[in-house]
């Protein structure tokens, strides 16, 4: 069997999602579709609006065959930690071709500008490091330092958010010396370029969380932007915790941590850097809300991302001991199943014996890696955010819930 | 002028404490009357029903002159550490009398005690051991092997709650070569012997702390209970922070905690002991409150008390790394002034200049003690219990209370 991969979040699942996936069949014509997903963390360090085998129960509804985890080492890391991992768990299920989307939309565009750069390293991390010494944060730093190479102007604009996952997706398939095909679709504002008939039934998920978090009257809004699975997903999942989550129903427990370490002890935490943890401590006391606290932490330097993804190291308490193994050595331990359709098994039981890493279903106690722990913690730590009635069920649903599955008729 | 001292908590002040402080009076018939009390955590090991501030106040509306802190590193220590930081603060502060409660009642008996048990150390010693190898806890094991003695029945019953910490306190004098002179005055359940006419408005904090905690409709019934001004304080501190406090509120702070601190981290932690932080990371997870969390964790070898001082540590972060020190050296590092009425100040005038430690009254970043940094942190921590809409500006209360100051006509 052929396997094409994505590499998703689904915060939550909706058309333009299911488009891209309808492109990703077009262009690979595979036989099974894997989706490597982030957990209960994000990318951009914040809490998926809803738990990863929610997320994955629509992946499947809606098409995908098998959802595994990207582990939390790196789905809330940089675009080059987060791309790294995920294409490894992707290579080592043996898939063949992976889709991605991105502003460009030309997978040659991608391909020359990751040999260009391997080509222009050293110039590139010189230029790099006079714009950080300037004050800017990385990514605006080695969009200008990209910028300002002679060819870039020939290649993939490096400052556009998916542009710049596309390029780090390549160019970790050329370092890991990996036999799988990128493929990309082009996407312009929210949806994919190709789809222009759709093109009013399409909105971000950033969009979309936006109306699930505000007035839950106009839930019905979003009834046109995302498949009919998703909807009564997240209608149920309202019924049964109470809640989606987001930093503001995690905020107590930052204001709590904040104020009883101290900066010696934060600069244990992953992405601790460059006295950032004095700051945070300082900032914590007058912050009312979780806005109102990264208003008050925010400076040049630091994206707005960047100081998520370190408050999200905070609250699932991640070390820069724990992670430097990762950094290192930027490959998963192993296969973390979210959910699977038949056709998904049916994959899975073809390629078991030649998977090099072990192939996680039901979690147990005797799996006791270390990569492995920070994704349990960071399930304890998102289940905090459920309502203290019914959270205690939750906290150790890691190893309670089996993956979901589903069967197409 | 005369001074003399009480080791109190006043949690809060009831008539029973307004008796001890009458029968002090009448004992000691000095000038001036210091009260060393415990913050915002308590020697049992649980958070102050209302903050120190309000229960200065209570103090000295009631007729004490100066309160002033007990240091978190004593006040949330078993019986020696508590009763040797008193002391040191009292004698620091050159208080000549203190006086106890106890449920024996003559003071002589007490110094006979501690006479007798500093001959036969060796031999009370080894007993110890045997009853604690037997699984007692170490209150149970002490008193199992002190009964063992000879003539242990010639002196104090050290099975009995206040014999205990009168004992340690007369014990904590001759050891720290104070010249103070102890007296006491026999107490029978809730109240003072020498009281019986008001024997019926007279309950312990215990009963009176169920009673607030309980259905507030019932609050009138701990108007007998109480002085008019404690009524007073405690009616308006819920109208100004909408809660007392009580473990129940920072259950959430231990449940986060334990859900993303490993044992080997947890094992830095003050009182974590052979093996207990395996058992509260496993315990935690099926606990849906405070009560049934104890009950989860609770041995024959450890006591609720020891138990709770152990969460409080867990929660206000105190390792013991930072305890180390103030075990080896059981004395006050300052004194810190919570509330004052025009003599208690005319006191701290008067003796002022003696005084070899700082007299803290308005905290400023200047002090920057690490056993004061323990009392900072366990204010924040406390302030974690008011609720989310107005905690903000109580979390660095600790530098913006000045102490409470009272004029007796």
């Amino acid at each position: 069997m052929k396997a094409a991969g994505v590499i998703v979040e689904y915060n939550p699942f909706h058309n333009g999602h299911y488009f891209h996936l309808q492109g990703t069949k077009e262009q690979t014509n595979a036989d099974v579709y894997i989706a490597v997903m982030s957990g209960n963390f994000l990318q951009r360090g914040e809490p998926a609006l809803v738990s990863k085998w929610t997320r994955a129960k629509m992946a499947l509804q809606a098409g995908v065959d098998l959802v595994i985890e990207l582990p939390y080492a790196f789905a809330t890391g940089k675009a080059e930690v987060f791309s790294n991992g995920a294409i490894s768990a992707l290579d080592t299920l043996f898939v063949s071709d992976i889709c991605f989307g991105s502003e460009h939309g030309s997978i040659d565009a991608f391909k020359n500008t990751v040999q260009y750069m391997t080509e222009n390293k050293q110039v590139f991390d010189e230029q790099l490091k006079k714009e950080i010494a300037k004050g800017y944060s990385f990514p605006k730093a080695s969009s200008l330092a990209y910028n300002s190479l002679d060819s870039a102007k020939y290649t993939v604009d490096l400052s556009m958010p998916n542009n710049i996952l596309g390029y780090h997706y390549v160019k970790a398939i050329h370092e890991q010396k990996s036999s799988i095909q990128p493929h990309t679709l082009k996407r312009t504002g929210a949806g994919y370029h190709d789809e222009k008939p759709f093109d009013n039934t399409i909105a971000s998920a950033t969009g979309i969380r936006k109306i699930l978090l505000g007035n839950n009257g106009e839930l019905n809004k979003i009834k046109s932007l995302v498949p009919e699975t998703t909807y009564d997903a997240l209608i149920s999942y309202y019924e049964s915790y109470q809640t989606y989550h987001h930093w503001d129903i995690y905020f107590p427990y930052l204001q709590y941590k904040l104020s009883v370490t101290d900066p010696a002890e934060l600069r244990t935490i992953y992405e601790a850097e460059e006295g950032l943890e004095y700051r945070v401590i300082d900032k914590i006391k007058d912050a009312s809300n979780f806005t109102e606290f990264m208003e008050a932490i925010k400076t040049k330097r630091y994206t707005w991302t960047r100081l998520q993804r370190f408050l999200t190291h905070i609250l699932t308490n991640t070390t820069k001991e724990e992670m430097a193994p990762y950094l290192e050595k930027m490959e998963v331990n192993y296969i973390r199943i979210l959910g699977m359709t038949d056709r998904g098994q049916a994959y899975l039981k073809e390629v078991k014996k030649k998977v090099e890493k072990p192939i996680i279903t039901n979690l147990n106690a005797k799996h006791d890696d270390p990569m492995l722990k920070m994704d349990i913690r960071a399930t304890r730590a998102y289940a905090l955010g459920y309502p203290q009635e019914i959270r205690t069920s939750l906290i150790n649903q890691e190893y309670r819930t089996t993956p979901v599955r589903i069967s197409h008729l």
